[in-house]
């Protein structure tokens, strides 16, 4: 009984210390100074967070944000050269190059030399990926609806509406 | 008189040459598919076309994004530890030290021990930070500026209200 009693008393211990510890953790928070006044700061702090939240609800397919939206513009646009897809994403030509080998790799997508230039690549996804793509729309579409909860129905159909013309090709 | 008339033909023919070259860009652009509706793929193409202007901005006093936004609050928060920093702008511990050493090699920062936890350390800008911090501040509200002509003033504000909740310590 004494015993029990004293553990109590430790756990209320335990319990006040946290209590204080957040209370100075809230007392002491930084300030933000300059960077309050910068846009591009909150725009990438948002963006992290939404990112994270991908990455966490794809993992069981393992597909990272970028790999995704190279999956889904050649599911859109079936037979456009690697060039394409490269300037439509604005991504880097060596590290699209890396991507493209591992979904290679996976049996997702294929290359095939264009017939018009026999020097450029034009990319198709397989049968294999196109299965594949199911799942990942379907978990790239859970995503989103976090999405929903997380930042608002109304803020999430406001920055598309007003951020879109920056991101179309 | 006859040479000036070849020249205005093949200004003309250039000309004609670019139109086409556009009409065939517009008519072959990419459908973005699903990407249409993930907010996070917009957050994300804005905010690397205004990290590439704040790098450029920046690029006379070589400072970057992540290295500005620590600058920024040790100028705001003298004598606060690593770990708040870090802690505030989200920084992984391992790549906020090197940041910080890289910051005390330029000689603008000091990592002074804290009295209180001879463990932790406290940061300080030095006189020659605090002087570096005058021409830094004034390139980042010169790329500021120029986030308003791109963005324009309306949806800076809006993004900044709307947004700031999510990059609050």
């Amino acid at each position: 009984m004494e015993q029990a009693a004293g553990k109590t008393d430790t756990v209320r211990a335990a319990r006040r210390r946290k209590v204080a510890g957040s209370r100075q953790a809230a007392a002491s928070a930084l300030h933000l100074g300059q960077l309050d006044d910068h846009v591009g700061y909150f725009l990438r702090r948002l963006q992290i967070a939404i990112f994270k939240d991908f990455i966490r609800t794809l993992a069981p397919v393992d597909v990272r944000p970028a790999q995704y939206s190279v999956l889904v513009l050649i599911t859109a646009n079936p037979g456009r050269s690697q060039a394409a897809i490269g300037k439509t994403l604005s991504i880097e030509r060596a590290r699209l190059a890396r991507m493209l080998h591992d979904l290679e790799c996976r049996k997702w997508i294929e290359r095939r030399l264009s017939s018009a230039d026999g020097r450029s690549h034009c990319l198709f996804m397989t049968a294999a990926g196109n299965e594949a793509m199911a799942r990942i729309e379907s978990l790239a579409s859970q995503h989103e609806r976090q999405m929903v909860k997380f930042i608002g129905r109304d803020l999430r159909q406001l920055l598309l509406d007003r951020l879109r013309k920056f991101g179309k090709p």
